[in-house]
């Protein structure tokens, strides 16, 4: 995985990224390249489950998103990106001021394209903790027959 | 599965469910019995991710927190339960104006408790359609062991 | 699912299923529908992992192999079946005289074809017991594509 | 991830990773340390499926038994590791001379212990090729549990 993400094919994604649910949550993303998006998440009381961590919904949006945009830096310019499906292991509560997600493609398929992701979390006075694994399926489906 | 549902502890589960984040989206209890949890999303604008269906975190957000909450009702009264980990299989964009989810208990184990979930979009004029299908497990933790 | 699956094409997946590595371990067809396969397995001592258990894999390989058949049902018939992917949950140890695992589509799609099973062990003097669900996702390629 | 594994503890896991399934299909140790190891599968012809290709059920069963293995590596001593689950993903059919899965602890814990594997197909003439990646979870039970 050595090629080259196109400058405005990387401003164009780190745009596309920004609405709707993720942008309602506040996922930010932080970098892009060939086959790999990196966001952030400053953690909010909404974030919250029943016991004060981050909810397994938060972070199964956040490695959700990140992944499906590392498959779009691989996917042709006419492609969009849907979930087929992932799988992900929470390894401890997360909590603390912020999250950061490493999204990664695992192969760069034509239509199948499996990613992986990781999420840690961050705090100034600790070192950052591996909170959440995941690993899925995203497909790039021609932009003309989604509609 | 035949075990009954203790009406105190049914509602004391009904009122934990709806706090944070799933509150935040919207997410509210239809009903609650021994080892089952049904619940229903109004569809809005906010949910929705870059092609304008339902962003899969959302779904993920759901089947995650009605799996656990169906896990509560078979867990000692003491026990939190927490997501180690799920898989989810998205079946077609979700769209429309409300989901359904139903969450069961595959087996109602003392500490591993795996559950599935699937969620049905609901439109007035159409039939619901299955739109997501989850496996998870979730895990009973003492109260005491979680601070 | 209340399509009929061709008795000659039901005649042809039944003999196709019992081959290679399924065929080696002792895996066969006791039924198929449209959208469905039905396998048995006598549970052998070379099943066996370090505990006297089947082996993990031996349920997954019976798990993968029937939901994969179950694909075969609803697919062109110019395709053949490969798995993109499938998770397992193990609910407990598998043991006793036989398997039995019914494999089911979950949505009968063009090309991406999701699954699910579920694993029973069989003993005669006992009820059947679940012992491993599995959520997976099947792709149909046209034959000429494999070579 | 730096403790040692116990020289004496090696030589046990190694000895006791090959009996009943995975012995008869061949699998057999290359290397273990502590969170890791490392196996390797000679492709034999009964280990096919119908189009010619390495089962996705031997794959399954190599990162299975090899991730469990990883686990033992950081259980306590009188733990016997059995699946909870795992996911895997087929990345391209598998072919060729021989497979290799490294199978890692992602995070040691003492009753639950998420895992992760990864399995290459290795050829004389050809660079290796990462043929899937799985990502499961183990748990620790003590011995006299399981009798």
């Amino acid at each position: 995985m050595t090629k080259q993400l196109d400058p405005q094919r990387k401003e164009y994604l780190k745009r596309d990224f920004g609405q709707g649910f993720p942008k309602d949550i506040g996922l930010i993303v932080l970098d892009a390249a060939w086959g790999k998006f990196e966001t952030v998440l400053e953690i909010q009381p909404r974030h919250s489950q029943q016991d004060g961590f981050v909810h397994a919904g938060v972070l199964a949006t956040m490695a959700d998103h990140t992944m499906g945009y590392a498959a779009y830096t691989v996917a042709p310019l006419n492609g969009r990106i849907l979930t087929i499906e992932y799988k992900i292991n929470y390894l401890r509560p997360a909590k603390g001021k912020q999250l950061y997600c490493l999204g990664q493609v695992v192969k760069p398929g034509k239509s199948v394209i499996p990613c992986r992701a990781e999420i840690f979390s961050r705090d100034q006075d600790r070192e950052s903790m591996l909170c959440a694994v995941a690993l899925g399926t995203m497909t790039s489906v021609p932009e003309e027959k989604l509609s």
